[in-house]
């Protein structure tokens, strides 16, 4: 595998094509992904061969050079990044969502300002809106804003070349976001990841102070007034359906991991009565594998249409967007993260009773599957969603929008 | 509810069209669903509302009366029928297997015959071919074809117009399909089907005796040789997603029931410290739902991509089906078959502990669910299902046919 | 088997012994337990033979012809006999509880009254105290207390010579138990206990019309006043550890049919490659066997250790209890419960996967146990006696004596 | 804590003292396991500290120093350690077997020989016996043995007194057991033990070269005779008792862990209804730590029964032990070993849940639990272990005495 022909002129033009290109991106980072995870460097070889894969920019625009391809295929994208390592997988889709978060709140001029700065410029980003944190305090001092504080996760933020910032203003108590430069002296990374799994992230700390951004940057905000829409809330459901989308093919590479680790090493057990010259043909081996891999299916079925769902009403015209729309939409996601968080566990815990002890050396590295999925599906309670979802089957309630529904 | 305007001006025209008619005829089955299973009556009334619903003749050719709708269809009618009865939603998917019977294994004579009889008289289908038994045994007469011998199993065939049997050539020891009138001389039913569940599908024993059956009517001889093509061992597969189709319907059947008891009748817990007025605003009841629900979720989008795969091969070509094709469907409908039922059985032992003591009136019959699915998911091992997914996953092996896989 | 034997000579003088005539009930009830249960008749008979076995005065003390047993073997007794008949152990289950509520609250003469009035004349006892209804009213006439009210529940109340009864004092708001004879004008049975399972319990309704009863007889007044001991609280840990053992036996009833049949019935499957001879080949067969075996005995292992330590609480001097001592004793059978409540449906439910579809047969009555355990243990929410172990594991809190916990 | 009462004076003299004694060094070994887990240096202090507690001698003779203890005591005291830190209760665990190895196959001479050596001189034990790997290849030099060959593990040898080598006579075939110095030119450490868990147990492989032994060393064999008891053959049951004691003890250590963040860190939900101030009001937080230690105390107590039953046959008369007892010891272990397998991984995955997402912090170390049950848990497959016990439930055959049953 190399990445020689990712030259502009062999870019592809369709989704498949984009889904192809992806798996090549995928199996570059499969490579020495366990070694990577070990070393916890900052990914910024990483980022790069995204860019140079063209990835980067597969939201924007075609006019300014991006693919103007739909999130349909952004998720897929991000599915199969993610086979080939978890963490980037997970940078590419927050940079899709901070990609689009001038679509979300921001007005048709910022929109547009903000799609050709990124896209023109392969423009990488990362966000620090952690809402468990207090928020960070905006002072108001007339033409400009100005931001301070602190968040205990920034996911990119330091391997990227814009960052979304989030505050409160200190006057009037609103919510602003914000585009701003990350490499300025306004924002310090705190450089302290070290974690169970998505260890490639960046999600450590930042510290913010004195960011200055025009009130024309405060994204959705005309004469200091901010212009909502419910599309505006479509934030949690795409993210948290990025989730699912590299949770599933952390997943799916687990499965892979173990079922080629089975068939080329995993001794027959020597007891048993058969003549058993390979585990393959154990019957608990095949046994175990249909269950994984079926599981694995009914929550890709389920994702994928949730996929469809949500990039119809993503690409739809914004103000058309009822809140029963983006209800449901939110609810069919909810589903679909419990189905593939708990999928995915089981999947990676249970694939080494199908490889075997061997299978446990750290050169092999089979764990970083279970690391990766235990670390983020923490985000948010998996309970609260299951709530979520009951409450909407009981009593057909919707979620209200907030934060993290 | 009235079955009233059910006319033929009224016939649906369309896909949804044809669902809603299904649902109708759902809603009629569920108001005495429980009472009639506990019966344990011969349902000639309910083959009757089939008939009349238009539903008998989906599949039909609309040159004969017929809606000529696609198998993604019939699996989604299935399904909905199998809501307010999982026994009827069982006769009608075997109803619709055994109408496509001609195509699956016939001449083109045959299949042009078979479809105009069943069409234009709206005629039930029923079978007799249960695998595990002998074969039935069939004399070679010259013109004429006499089966003999006895069946465990033959779901439908009493209350049908026409029965489907199987058999085996005396001299040969080739296998033979035909198709033939159900009420006559040669054939007994045992009368003998009283089991935990589908109990109103007739599923008693046959005895066979003496059918006579032109040859010109053996499926798929010409010359008393038979035409084999890969198409003919999609009867499994065809089969096997019915299955899935009405298990689906039962489990969301089992859902809804219980959905609508805890909400009308169910009392809060009177411990538990806030002071909760409905047993909807209990944490483990919304929480137990939402769980419940994403399963089944997750199970119905897996059925749901095995529908569209295998009815666009069920209405392709005939001679361009190839074994890679009939595999990859065989082992996608393995997987959903193994999704439903465990979700299913989950669904319809859980509800029980978020409607709580009371459901279990017989009154209120709540455990239909877990009988039906429980009795009609051991047609086949589910362990040899997990297998041959695993089997897939692993060595990329597809399924030789069978009259399982 | 038969109950010849049975005269006072041969009375078991051991604990072990006990056990072996429990057994021996155990098996004569089972010989017809699954007509009787579709039969649903008042089981007069089935009390008969418990009277007749000895196992009624277990606990009674020896001077009055009781066996004087501990708890530790009438648990084991009433797990024993609901092998045999999931019934007919919740109901000598629940006598045994009720036999000992004057232990539980009573004053020492009182104990002394009601334990040679039963033990002496055989009694056999039922109840009339679901919590979940309003409380019977009792009007206080000087001398005498006039009990009125409904209660949905009264299990065993209309096949016993006592029953317990439970209401609040009209003026002081203060609950009492009083023992009345179950035959009398005051109180007339619903007969209205048709539900899914233990079906046999005549667990009805039933009307209490000025039911009389000597300001003597209320358990645990002493001149009108109360005498409060932490011992009283012991009456629902006692009977939820009842349930636990009936639980258990049904359970265990479920596994042992299930290997019955499959050793004797079950075809090997056609296909999967190995020349089987018997379904006792299986690999699918023998693993899950194995996991529900060991998963049984490991819930049998925990009502075990349950069942020790309860039962020298309940024979240890009543004034010695601390609330810490029973609030341990609460939580371990709480967890006891979840145990065999989880494990007893999976293998209730998981059976048939090895039986095979033959063993759905109503001849067959393979669902009994899964009716049984699926009705009983909804009597209280699974969900809060998890909460009530998760308390107490994760802030050391003993759960408050209520009703039910 | 400190360990500088552990002087001979103070030497424990029951069994609870040496749990006591065990509970102090576990408390000693975790201050600081997760960093010696992530240094994977060489265990010889905690070696050191198990010498020191007096524990190496737990069941060495009284005469020669030791404690003169049962199994019983010593699989609680292995479980108290492995709270502690898996690693070392692994390794304490088969230094106990290894100890005892002398009794299950040596002569009475040889038995008193080892235990005087081991036990005056505090020896701790070391084996190399892996049976997937070839057999070491013994030569008979007429008086002397000699030894050679390579073991991929042999857990603890470079940090032992003494090691267990097993090898096969090149002429006869016959198996022989044998203890020898660890410390020699002929055995080499391969220094390749970087798993995913139980880091700390030395587990690497071993080549021996011409290690000389004695032939009055052969264990069991008088005049080059093997004198062959049934006795023999509980090591196998005596070493996976060992096992699922260790896994119990890093389950609870993971539950413990787990309760213990949630108390201290663990922030309410924002979200959710109530106003919560602490996690500890959660539902589900309560109710998933009320299942997963409901599912411990299971576990506990069928580990319990069977360390009882297994340590009444090591400790009776050698001659008296029937193959029943032995089968039926080993069938209980089986399912023992199957439900803390089941339970622990369950535990290890679901702590994360309830602790939240901080709780990934390398600095909490909270997946430690999770790999080493996963890693050791894989010694043979679990699916071969329900066999054993669905064998023995179904057709009552007891497993056949091998290497791993």
């Amino acid at each position: 595998m190399t990445t020689e022909n990712w030259n502009d002129d062999a870019r592809p033009t369709t989704s498949e094509g984009w889904t192809a290109r992806a798996k090549e991106v995928a199996a570059v980072l499969a490579t020495d992904a366990v070694e990577r995870d070990q070393a916890n460097r900052t990914p910024h070889a990483e980022v790069r061969l995204l860019k140079d894969s063209g990835l980067v920019t597969l939201l924007g625009p075609k006019e300014h050079g991006g693919a103007g391809e739909s999130w349909e295929t952004a998720y897929r994208v991000v599915r199969e990044v993610a086979k080939g390592d978890g963490s980037i997988g997970q940078l590419l889709g927050y940079h899709y969502l901070w990609a689009w978060a001038a679509r979300l709140v921001g007005t048709p001029e910022q929109i547009a300002a903000v799609e050709q700065l990124y896209t023109a410029n392969n423009f990488f980003f990362g966000g620090a809106v952690n809402p468990r944190d207090d928020d960070l305090v905006i002072a108001d001092e007339g033409d400009v804003l100005v931001f301070r504080g602190k968040k205990s996760f920034s996911t990119g933020s330091k391997v990227s070349d814009l960052t979304v910032l989030e505050g409160v203003l200190e006057n009037s108590g609103e919510h602003v976001f914000a585009i701003v430069p990350s490499d300025q002296d306004g924002i310090t990374y705190g450089d302290d990841w070290d974690n169970l799994g998505q260890r490639l992230t960046e999600s450590g700390s930042v510290l913010v102070e004195d960011v200055r951004v025009p009130w024309s940057s405060a994204a959705g905000y005309v004469d200091k007034q901010f212009q909502a829409l419910t599309y505006n809330t479509l934030n949690v459901p795409t993210i948290q359906l990025v989730f699912a989308n590299f949770y599933l093919g952390i997943a799916q590479a687990a499965l892979e991991a173990g079922l080629s680790y089975t068939a080329q090493h995993t001794r027959p057990w020597p007891y048993g009565g058969d003549n058993k010259e390979s585990a393959t043909e154990e019957f608990y081996v095949l046994d175990a594998y249909g269950d994984l891999q079926a599981k694995l299916w009914a929550a890709e079925a389920l994702i994928d249409k949730a996929n469809a769902q949500l990039s119809a009403l993503l690409h739809a015209e914004r103000e058309a967007l009822t809140p029963e729309q983006r209800g449901e939409a939110a609810v069919l996601i909810a589903a679909a993260k419990q189905r593939i968080i708990d999928t995915g566990l089981e999947v990676s815990t249970r694939i080494f009773e199908v490889t075997g002890a061997r299978a446990t050396a750290s050169s092999v590295g089979l764990d970083i599957y279970w690391r990766n999925l235990r670390t983020h599906s923490l985000h948010d309670p998996v309970a609260y969603k299951r709530v979520e979802v009951g409450r909407y089957a009981l009593l057909g309630e919707l979620p209200e929008p907030t934060w993290y529904t």
